[in-house]
């Protein structure tokens, strides 16, 4: 008989409506895997924590996380335009130092049109066509390594820059695992950038997505600048497969990509390192959505999804594949009547 | 009787469909002035003339262009692949050089869907809603500024940055203007930026955002993180009336305001100095679509929607009016029916 192993996953709920879809998370988590399987440590952290407590990640929790095989998390951050917590305190001080301190390079974001699922788009864009593609976005470089300053801040004379950092170490890997990827999909990449205007850092992306397209030639290549991303994104998203991109260009396409195919509610992601240095983090694109939170309207799906991805990580293929089939099942058979967060979870976890 | 004042339009109808598109834009506004109310000085650049000559915009070209009351713009640009032409040089070394010369602050870009208009949003996002936006992009700072490098090109320790210069100077009169604007249409300003990660440039945006708000008792204001503006673009365009932001995220969001309001074909754009110390630019937010060019399939609206904003912009409002409404017209009427670039200026030409 196997010995079980058990694994140590930490779960981040957050604020708002992260605790609510993270605790459907861990439901089907723990129904679609034997019991034992894993170790649930649950970590205070976010807004919440960082009002009672004035810190945001102590350097403890930080070692502890560094331990655990892998992180779930809800959601963090308060209103959009909340005055008590200073901007990016959280964002910076949380999320993206868990990306960087735990090197997730590859920022992994499915897209999806499940049937059934309603879309922005018209069905003319979408009808009889496959939207089926991930967003490979980098996760540790690009205007998101906080380079940049202030001088005179708050006179008539302040000047204030962001850096956005490059190298082809960074570059390379994340291109690298897109092709790896297309080569398990239906082999195509497309390299989004801005080039005609960032000519140092397209240059640079340019010239690594070549070099490694050289060594793939079953991989059909495409580029496109980002502002015509975007227009395909809404006009014709079934032409992608794999799109690599940077930190910020993936920021923003992921949203658009997650809008088109059926919502927020559905976007799952993985902020993950491919080498297993750290574990790596699984959370849904959303934010903590303070305006529905405690009210049981949040769709804990893209949570739920966010699990395959865990599961599919830690190589657990079947039990994902579970997962994002129950998920599946549950938007086809939806009517438009509202369930509860929690219904919604029940479901899918009685399901997998 | 008034004695007619003519003014000098640099006409630059630059490569592929972009002469195609001009012409006819150049058509309408003749058949929409009186004779001899502009001199038109057609001027050669762009991709083939760069290939010809070698110079992409010689200084006594500026110099001249410096001269006239406005400058009316095709597209400029090779093939987005092609080989031929370094990345960057023509849009830097043209449009951009053009739009930092002569200082054009406000990069106007409004959206309306058109009544009868295709559009790839679903009926349930469109229908009974009044979609008709502007975004107030910033036209001089930002990444476009150039301000960057690569060290060790070529090599596995490539480093390539670009830096972001955000000045309270440019975000102070780009927000001002923005704020006028909304004074005249529906009191409603939006910014979008991303200052949870970018917050030096963001909390420099928010900054004069708020102070120039306050003098705005009247307008209603909005904040979007440039990822939440993409899905609100895809989702509820309705909700949108001007939105100010840089240059980079005007890009972006740009192109798929155009796409949502129906497509590249339309969307038209002024590269504006407000005070009127160097000469505005107008030109269709599209590129120089080599695959469709020479075919007479290039749709000539958005440059002659780009003429409308001109005339505005040179104080004939009331023939800037005809001519909005004649390609209105023109719009609803289509059947479906494909016709040529020129059939298309013709009918538009002898409404207005
Ligand atoms: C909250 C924010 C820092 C984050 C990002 O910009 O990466 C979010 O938008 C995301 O996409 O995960
Ligand atoms: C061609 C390019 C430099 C330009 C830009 O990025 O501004 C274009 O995309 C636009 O929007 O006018």
């Amino acid at each position: 008989m196997n010995q079980t192993t058990t694994r140590t996953i930490a779960v981040i709920g957050g604020d708002f409506i992260g605790p609510e879809v993270t605790a459907e998370a861990v439901k089907v988590l723990q129904a679609v895997t034997a019991p034992g399987s894993f170790a649930l440590q649950p970590y205070d952290l976010g807004a919440t924590a960082w009002q009672r407590t004035g810190e945001v990640l102590p350097d403890s929790v930080l070692a502890e996380l560094a331990e655990t095989d892998a992180i779930l998390l809800g959601a963090v951050g308060a209103a959009p335009n909340s005055k008590d917590i200073p901007s990016g305190l959280l964002e910076r001080g949380l999320l993206l130092r868990l990306r960087f301190e735990f090197d997730h390079y590859v920022n992994l974001r499915p897209s999806r049109l499940y049937p059934g699922v309603p879309t922005p788009l018209a069905p003319s864009v979408t009808e009889g066509k496959e939207i089926d593609f991930v967003v490979v976005r980098e996760g540790t470089e690009g205007l998101y390594c906080g380079n940049g300053g202030v001088v005179r801040a708050g006179t008539p004379h302040e000047i204030a820059t962001e850096v956005s950092v490059n190298t082809a170490y960074g570059v390379e890997r994340v291109v690298r695992d897109a092709f790896e990827r297309a080569t398990r999909r239906r082999n195509k990449v497309t390299l989004v950038h801005k080039h005609n205007v960032l000519v140092n850092a397209g240059g640079l992306w340019r010239r690594v997505f070549e070099a490694v397209a050289a060594e793939y030639p079953q991989v059909t290549t495409d580029y496109l600048h980002v502002d015509a991303a975007t227009i395909f994104l809404a006009t014709d998203p079934a032409r992608f497969d794999v799109i690599v991109t940077d930190n910020l260009f993936g920021d923003i396409i992921t949203d658009l990509a997650a809008a088109v195919t059926g919502g927020m509610g559905l976007g799952a992601s993985g902020n993950i390192n491919p080498t297993g240095a750290y574990p790596s983090m699984f959370e849904p694109v959303h934010g903590s959505a303070p305006d529905i939170a405690g009210k049981g309207l949040a769709d804990p799906t893209a949570a739920i999804l966010s699990v395959a991805l865990l599961l599919d990580h830690l190589g657990l293929a079947e039990e994902a594949a579970r997962v994002e089939k129950a998920a599946i099942s549950d938007l086809a058979a939806r009517t438009g009547q509202q369930r509860s967060t929690t219904e919604i979870g029940d479901a899918i976890a009685a399901a997998v």
